[in-house]
């Protein structure tokens, strides 16, 4: 049967995860692997979670395995409000921070409209604005049509590893409200800073039109894909009414788990632990990269989060590359799958905090020889 | 600031649930409620989850936690497909079966496609249907564009309690071979039958064409949203690659524990017990309805499932009297808006799983006497 006729417009755009097609391709504990986003399971709070998990069922009972509301269970807004020092009616509980990129792109964007972004930039938001048929133009190519939003990532972003800088964040809010759009603050990481001075949120900065979403995957475990949007309840209004055909509610007993880790003070102290361990982890790779990286090789230095981006000489080509690293039993992503237009062909996303701390010299120099072999 | 500029052309088409709606209202546990379509708690296994939950962070520890696959975690496809007796390879999990009815339309349907329902129909499919501005037609309506899928709930329908007979499913499966469109069918309520005999799913009919939407809200517990599709690995090919943008995958822990829960027979043993419970409250619901409606008030008989559906003498607007119900104590959905075409207002849904079965008496007696003054 030829199914190739019902597909939508939007299927041909879909954009297919490379990062995801090499984990269903390799076993990742059998490499070195800095390829992917994982968290290190080190920092997932087990003990922790067994205790509340028990707590939450006891002191809600059915209504953590009942239906809920479709802006998220009242306790986890409040905590969350609290911590962020932000009113609960602007605060949309979302099903991981990647639907809440996937809910904004659906509640603004028509086939062709632009939305600005970095270049590099998460690929999970690229394939979110590719299969809306967006238009995505780098910041740099600003054109004549006024972009619906600019999608950033402040804070030790994906895959660059660098932090904007507060003067930065101000240009592109007045930027923002010169030419009247939106700002999607993406902010998985901003919690895990091991080095530097916190620098203000875009969202702290233009409350009035920015949708700031955070996450629970690298302060909790990314097993139970939670996330919230903070923003103007007039946009979050229209986000709430689009949520409640994506999946009605949240998952309930996760809210409330959440909800009881975040507001009890056990999220910050496994976020001190967790801080800890990744800050030795980013203190071993750059001095690992420092140690094995052939002359011409250079990095970022980030000052939080999971990854850094390496920039090699002109003439390698880390996708061409990938396959003969993969077989050396190394994995890396290419750094331009995280371009909108596949350039930069020479860069590669180096995650630092899945891969445990005594494989981190192996791997590196194996990595390092693959990258000499290829001169 | 004035938002509305921001917004997609879709978001013109989004549909505020009504039944949500009335959720923000009122304290549902105030009044007698048979809005709404949720489960008795009484049915949760709260035991089962105790148990599971700890044995699941025994036996997975961080890989309950950690990031899975798109398709779901292989343990929870194994136990579906020998459940169910289909492949691996036929099996997607989704987060909720809602998630399975809005990623089949994203795939499927651009604006103007033309999406076949039955009128009635489920209200949340209509949402979505109607946001991705699909041209919804009912079954009779049948017109010269091919529709891309024809969406059915075969088994004790939402809203109207009903069930297709062999024959009707034969003859939708033979149109859609004849016309060459695809088969949504969405199937929650399935093994919640109370009387009469199972007849063969519309997938086992056509596994070429259709997509067979599982959930776990009713044999399990809604809060963990969690569902999945039955279908060609053709078509839920593009489905996993939607889904990647969506939430990158469902959610860990909780489809660890489903995979227990519907694995051990844990889930059956439940399963006989909610039949029991549910059974006795469809029973008591059609004896008091023959107890205290009036004249010229019909209503459906169903074999299974959540809802009955009743009919009101033609002159009685059930949208109208809503406010006048609930200000008696009493809650319905008013059947109109089941239908695409907001017609059949003398029409309303009874939910009789919710409202404790001791309550059922005074609610009922309450609506008969609501529904007799307004005529």
């Amino acid at each position: 049967m030829e199914y190739d006729k019902f597909f939508s417009e939007d299927v041909g755009s879909f954009m297919r995860s490379p990062v995801r097609e090499i984990f269903k391709k390799v076993d990742l504990s059998a490499i070195y692997s800095f390829a992917g986003g994982y968290p290190d399971a080190a920092t997932f709070p087990i003990e922790d979670i067994r205790r509340i998990s028990a707590q939450v069922l006891e002191k809600y009972g059915a209504r953590a395995l009942q239906y809920g509301a479709t802006q998220g269970v009242p306790e986890l807004r409040e905590v969350i409000s609290r911590r962020y020092g932000v009113p609960v009616e602007n605060v949309q509980i979302t099903t991981s921070s990647q639907q809440g990129i996937d809910v904004c792109t659906r509640v603004f964007v028509n086939p062709g409209d632009v939305v600005l972004t970095t270049a590099p930039t998460y690929l999970g938001a690229l394939q979110s604005f590719k299969s809306y048929r967006a238009e995505i133009r780098t910041l740099e190519e600003f054109g004549l049509k006024r972009p619906k939003f600019c999608y950033v990532i402040p804070d030790f972003q994906n895959p660059s590893g660098e932090t904007m800088t507060l003067e930065a964040r101000e240009k592109l809010v007045a930027m923002a409200r010169e030419q009247d759009f939106l700002i999607v603050e993406d902010s998985p990481y901003r919690e895990l800073r091991y080095s530097g001075e916190p620098v203000p949120t875009i969202y702290s900065l233009a409350p009035e039109r920015t949708l700031h979403l955070g996450s629970f995957s690298k302060i909790f475990a990314p097993g139970f894909r939670l996330g919230w949007i903070l923003g103007p309840v007039e946009l979050l209004d229209q986000i709430y009414v689009c949520k409640q055909s994506l999946d009605l509610c949240p998952p309930i007993m996760d809210q409330y788990m959440a909800a009881e880790f975040m507001g009890s003070g056990a999220l910050d102290a496994n976020l001190q632990k967790s801080i800890a361990l990744y800050r030795a982890k980013r203190d071993k790779m750059l001095a690992l990269l420092d140690k094995y990286m052939p002359q011409g090789v250079s990095w970022t230095h980030p000052e939080g989060g999971l990854f850094l981006f390496v920039t090699l000489p002109e003439e390698i080509d880390t996708v061409a590359l990938y396959d003969r690293a993969l077989a050396a039993g190394v994995a890396y992503v290419a750094g331009s799958f995280f371009y909108p237009d596949g350039s930069h062909r020479n860069t590669m996303r180096l995650n630092f905090s899945f891969l445990d701390a005594s494989r981190m010299e192996a791997g590196v120099r194996l990595l390092a020889e693959v990258i000499a072999s290829a001169r």
